[in-house]
């Protein structure tokens, strides 16, 4: 493709990796990302962090900006949900990550949480994207509901083109005719990104499967399929973390089938 | 669908018909608009208006500012291109609609075109469907590529419940397998949508197709399936107008089958 | 396609018209075919014979031989129901159509019915396609559930291929995300086939939209569309000829938009 | 789902495995099954067998009836290719497979290799599962291009109810708009059958990529997720072998993470 100008593997020398106050995205180590799909209360992010710490989660992700079908469900703790997450994390000594929905959000965010995170429905948000390519943070893109992976490059282009070179895309499942499962994950999609892109991949198997008893497999098949990390929906609910939770946190070696 | 306590159909009396200036959406006629799909110089959008008005058409469209896949593709002509829009509609005694993709595009258009068009990719773009809500005009909702028929009513009660009562929904075509289209026209969401709403619905069959030989047989379908105008791209070419460019501004008793 | 020798357009002189006894499909009329999925009873078939014919419909069509996703579902009257459904469209002088799904089924049905049906389950079922081919009666081949009309072409090229050029596509819908309708029905296929191929298409709007409301809107749009007919369910139920049952047997001229 | 009453998990006591003359399906071992789509000479079989049995393989795949999307396609090699599969498996001391597509092919087949396929464009081809219901052998039963998980098991369920215990499900890919693999590989599949049925389930990443690239990273993936086995399409090619090839026929708890 050839408008993979920045975005694209023969642009570039190596793999990017990408470094976060300690934590590096894309290196040698699988990343967990944990937390809860909704910041709802100061108490619930205290757990949730725990849950996250105690299960090798190295970041908190939390939303408080919340892009819902319905102008009338709940649309996110704003500014007061952003203190939880921000303190939660503190206190187990993670990073943590929030979605942010246009230029307000960010204002209220950008110095406050170390990764920013665009959502499916705008990963084609042109004028968004425009905006995280001008500060300086890593950003999780992710892949849009029915986005090709090419649209999803040429997403993650319109991030590097503007300036910031620090972009993690996330796969989290396609809209397909299939029901048993909220959307089809898309494992190939790992694959594909590597061969194109030098850009770390990260796999939300949370959202695409919309049912917890598949977590644990499509954990698993994400990392040997060759993800470089996970962003799994975590509820500070201890059975989580002695039942689901294996230490996800261990070198890339031990997932590899030799 | 609980949720549509505006855009229902059953909250509300009869069907909406919205009013621009003289030519009325979800009434009687059925209304024709169209022009091309990017404004690229003066006297393209003076002979593109002179195409629109000969076939019968009422609105001139022309997108100026462009929501692209790449960030190295034209993203359109900005205000100046809007001058060429507006002044063209103007020779014609044509209404004119173009895309707004953010609040500064917003600022600058709403002055001085009738009607404002959201596209597909920003269909969930929920802090964009927000501000839509607090203007007076009219608005073009397009159904998202991948979103359901729900999903996008639901778009549209963002609109609503922000204050703005004037949607005219507009079916594009969704993303399915099947490639010898670019999208697959949904004709059946025309019905769909008359069951659940009250809303207008109009048809962009050139969107959808991809390709100028269906345009005919797809425009002609839409209307007999229910819809209450068309949006097509319509290039200043002379041939247009001639062997693709039906009457279509006339009573809808001619269109139905009785 | 280069593979389409006998199915594409430009192998052709014109178009194709089907002559069934009397009965021309692919002509200037818009043929009307209705009636039950399943035949179920002697007194169904007669009263839905009896619709079918003041719908202005010319053909029977009634299956006894059911393809049905559950080996523990109603899987068809067999040689019974066929005797229901060759009587019934005699009582009525109407032409008579079913699935066939087998060569035991063929063997059943090749000398009492006018016209033999392929299911969309079967529509790769080569070796079928093949026996089909051999037989000297007109199929109605309906497109497989996620076939591209690329690939529908080719299923009917089998049948041409192995001596019988009597082949009536049927476009039913496909299968997409959406859930408001049972498929998608894909009314740009009626044109892209238009333009491939020679062959007659018509159009079921039953089994795609799944819901008998919008059977009136479709049925409108696959005439506009340029379909050679129609195949719609058709109950024993005086309030579907009343209400829904408009004139379908009319020249195709009263369609046009001119 | 009610109609599973063979297929279901609660209907069964703990998983089902499959013996075929001495290699265990569903077991404690991950079993890999390779070779070429189609069989084309004797030689290109014998070196397909010494690929697969290097690679750790203990079955051979070859195709002798090939179903086509176009009649003018090699439709493969019949009887002869037969001979060449089941004389090469033979050599190197592994069992065979190949695909049937109707009665005579069945008869041809029955008696000569250990595991029968069912193709995916066959999974709702109901005369022929009920065929299969009534043999003696082992049946993989791919899923259908746009078949819904619980449409696969009830065509499994067609199988099981006519008589024939010994069904394997094999996941191939299911038809989306991505166009950067063939199909899609649905790896969540795995899980949602392991919590419906008790019947052994194997991934084909070979049909689902259409690319070589990205075989390993599936095949890993597969296994991650919970697979009892692998069918790969393998050349006899030493490149597959010493690169692509690793030792899959290994304990399962290599694979597990724990």
């Amino acid at each position: 493709m050839k408008d993979l100008r920045l975005a694209g593997l023969n642009t570039h020398t190596g793999r990017s990796t990408i470094e976060v106050n300690g934590v590096t995205i894309g290196g040698k180590e699988i990343i967990l990302m944990g937390g809860p799909c909704a910041v709802e209360s100061s108490s619930q992010m205290s757990q949730s962090a725990e849950t996250v710490k105690r299960a090798g989660g190295k970041i908190l992700r939390g939303g408080v900006f919340k892009p819902r079908t319905s102008p009338y469900s709940f649309q996110g703790l704003g500014q007061e949900g952003l203190s939880y997450l921000v303190q939660a994390a503190k206190e187990q000594d993670l990073l943590c990550v929030t979605e942010v929905i246009d230029t307000p959000s960010l204002d209220l965010v950008a110095d406050k949480v170390d990764i920013i995170q665009i959502g499916a429905r705008n990963m084609q948000n042109f004028e968004l994207l425009k905006l995280f390519g001008k500060i300086n943070k890593p950003i999780i893109l992710k892949r849009g509901l029915s986005a090709t992976i090419e649209e999803w490059l040429l997403a993650a282009e319109y991030i590097l083109s503007a300036g910031n070179s620090q972009v993690i895309l996330c796969e989290r499942g396609i809209r397909t005719y299939e029901t048993s499962t909220r959307n089809t994950l898309d494992l190939s999609a790992v694959g594909v990104v590597k061969e194109l892109s030098h850009l770390p991949v990260i796999v939300d198997p949370s959202h695409a499967a919309g049912r917890r008893d598949l977590i644990s497999s499509l954990s698993k098949a994400a990392i040997a399929a060759g993800a470089d990390g996970l962003l799994i929906e975590m509820h500070p609910n201890p059975d989580v973390a002695t039942s689901d939770g294996p230490q996800f946190l261990v070198p890339r070696t031990i997932y590899s089938i030799s």
